[in-house]
């Protein structure tokens, strides 16, 4: 039995030996030469993984407190229309609750969202729209080049959780009109947990609110970042693993980075539809599959125990259904230092528990994924 | 030239190589069964080292976020007496002005709290009472216990920052009525920075205040305690280092622990005095000089830079002033994996800086340190 299992989950995700072993490092003064470098180099590199050039803050915490510091800085009191199709949608709705005046412009999970219900809410007055850009809990990549126009037209702020799309799928903030784009360490860039990095636009800035909480006050942390510093300590390990992991990522080059996600992905889809499987996310012309996460359904009869819990024996872990829909799918992450080897291990550990549960497959699904990694 | 300078600060600090290492581990799922048992061990461990059997929550982020969660869950519209000698009393009076109704009960940095101006303010009404027990901007040892005596005798909570105390001197929340006891990862524990540890009473509990930050959301932290997890996604790499740094602490023993830190500190305020030099902190009856941190006096013609830049180039780091005291003062901090090597080099090598600037220092107190060390 082995130690450490593969994690092949929409988050956390296997980190290279680089950014692992970076974080080995001796302690060293936050406040000093070296940790500015550190921090001016990371920030950069993050602008060109981000593609922004709007300023860019990172806040040791978690993709939640990013979130937070995007809507208790640039939202309070304001009217927040909030889209949601999916479990994270909902938690920025959550998270506006506690500041603003916010309308959850929901949809089922995976469905596409309500985009006719935003076109009117802005016009009657909402002031900011919040979205997930990728959503994990349904597997679904929302149009965010789309509602970002809608929110532009309207002079709207546009609030962008880019937790599993920043580092692994195409995002355009400047050319989309997000004015805060939030990223999370732990997923596409594939570092540990524990950073979040938000880029802010001007017209973000100019729509500051008086008192954030203080630990996610946004101007500190700005006018810290003018020294290549924070305003309170900053977990230090985390920052080297994760410049160790934008390199990693400007290496293989963000045109590749972007390709090998998506083909990762479509391996897993095209397993699921030889399979004879469904695939929960319901995309139409704007809305795709993720490129990060792929959510299959149970046919009738098959526990999640009966596969994930298979798997996981065996030594990889795959995310099961959040919430309402627990038990009825379960989730293959296609993200971090993983490709064809992981995603060929997992899917014939799948296909294998499937048999093992006398579930009838309609076809082999592991070779038509092959086909497809080797294309 | 060495590439890792040694820290003498009142952290960060240096870390044993067990905790640096532990942190190159592979990503594991936070939602599973090895990290909750991190988690629970190192609840355990912090209990122990906190000495207290309230609840004890875990926080990604830095001290800061860890005062915040106090203020924010428990000190909402609440008057709020602050005690201020130092800057991070007065972080605590800065948290408070965005959630309460505070005063600043101050004296000079490094000097006695007013302890019958805070008397009088609890007669009047203050609901609460913020202190940091250990105050290294001044190097000072606040009476946290005189303080909780006076709280508990007027019904009031107590906050207490003890994010340079905790797990190197001697606290006992429980027996002193500390409502919230508050640690950092960085400081007296020597693990990395970014986890913020909390000790909650059930009056605490009791006085929970309506929508703090989701992300300091203190009632959703204990509920995801119970089942060993965090609500939000945790740093996991800060937890394995943790988790190593309170083994050490409790290999050692914490008698132990707490007699080498007082020793170390002996050591360095001998060496000031032999040299001649005077301590910032000005301790009376109740108050004493910090055991974690030693702020020394700059003699008259002497800069910042001919004491603290020469050790820094020569490779070690030691702290100067902060704010209005910048350049007057230099601090040595005695905490993390250090011990009679690094004391006695941090000594020598400012004895030295002394010599090279030309002051005559009365005497060797290099010599006299290693005396009380050896003793």
């Amino acid at each position: 039995m082995q130690n450490e299992s593969l994690l092949m989950m929409p988050g956390p995700v296997p980190m290279p030996e680089r950014v692992r072993f970076a974080m080995a490092r001796q302690a060293m003064n936050h406040r000093g030469a070296e940790f500015g470098q550190v921090v001016e180099e990371t920030t950069t590199m993050l602008k060109e993984i981000f593609c922004t050039k709007n300023d860019l803050l990172t806040i040791t915490g978690s993709g939640t407190a990013g979130m937070e510091a995007a809507i208790s800085n640039f939202c309070q009191g304001k009217k927040i229309a909030c889209l949601v199709n999916g479990k994270f949608g909902d938690r920025l709705y959550q998270v506006s609750q506690r500041y603003g005046n916010p309308m959850s412009l929901a949809s089922d999970w995976g469905t596409p969202l309500p985009l006719e219900a935003l076109e009117q809410a802005l016009e009657e007055g909402a002031e900011v729209v919040t979205l997930v850009h990728n959503e994990t809990s349904a597997a679904i990549l929302n149009p965010a080049e789309e509602i970002g126009r809608l929110a532009q037209k309207h002079g709207a702020l546009f609030i962008m959780d880019g937790i599993t799309s920043i580092g692994a799928d195409e995002v355009y903030p400047d050319k989309w009109g997000v004015d805060v784009a939030i990223t999370g360490s732990q997923k596409c860039l594939a570092a540990p947990a524990g950073l979040a990095a938000l880029s802010v636009s001007q017209k973000a800035w100019d729509a500051q609110c008086e008192n954030p909480p203080f630990y996610f006050d946004l101007p500190a942390y700005k006018k810290s970042a003018a020294k290549n510093q924070t305003p309170f300590t900053p977990a230090v390990p985390l920052y080297l693993a994760l410049r160790e992991a934008c390199a990693i990522a400007l290496e293989e080059g963000m045109e590749a980075r972007i390709a090998r996600h998506r083909m990762m992905a479509q391996a897993v889809r095209t397993a699921a539809d030889v399979w004879g499987l469904s695939l929960f996310a319901q995309p139409d012309a704007l809305h795709s599959y993720s490129n990060t996460a792929t959510a299959i359904c149970y046919p009738e009869g098959i526990t999640d125990d009966a596969i994930r819990g298979k798997v996981k024996n065996l030594g990889i872990e795959v995310s099961g259904g959040q919430d309402h829909i627990k038990g009825k799918i379960f989730r293959i992450g296609t993200m971090g230092a993983t490709g064809a080897p992981e995603i060929l291990a997992v899917l014939a550990m799948v296909q294998g528990a499937f048999k093992a549960a006398g579930y009838p497959l309609k076809g082999d699904g592991v070779s038509a994924a092959c086909e497809v990694l080797i294309a």
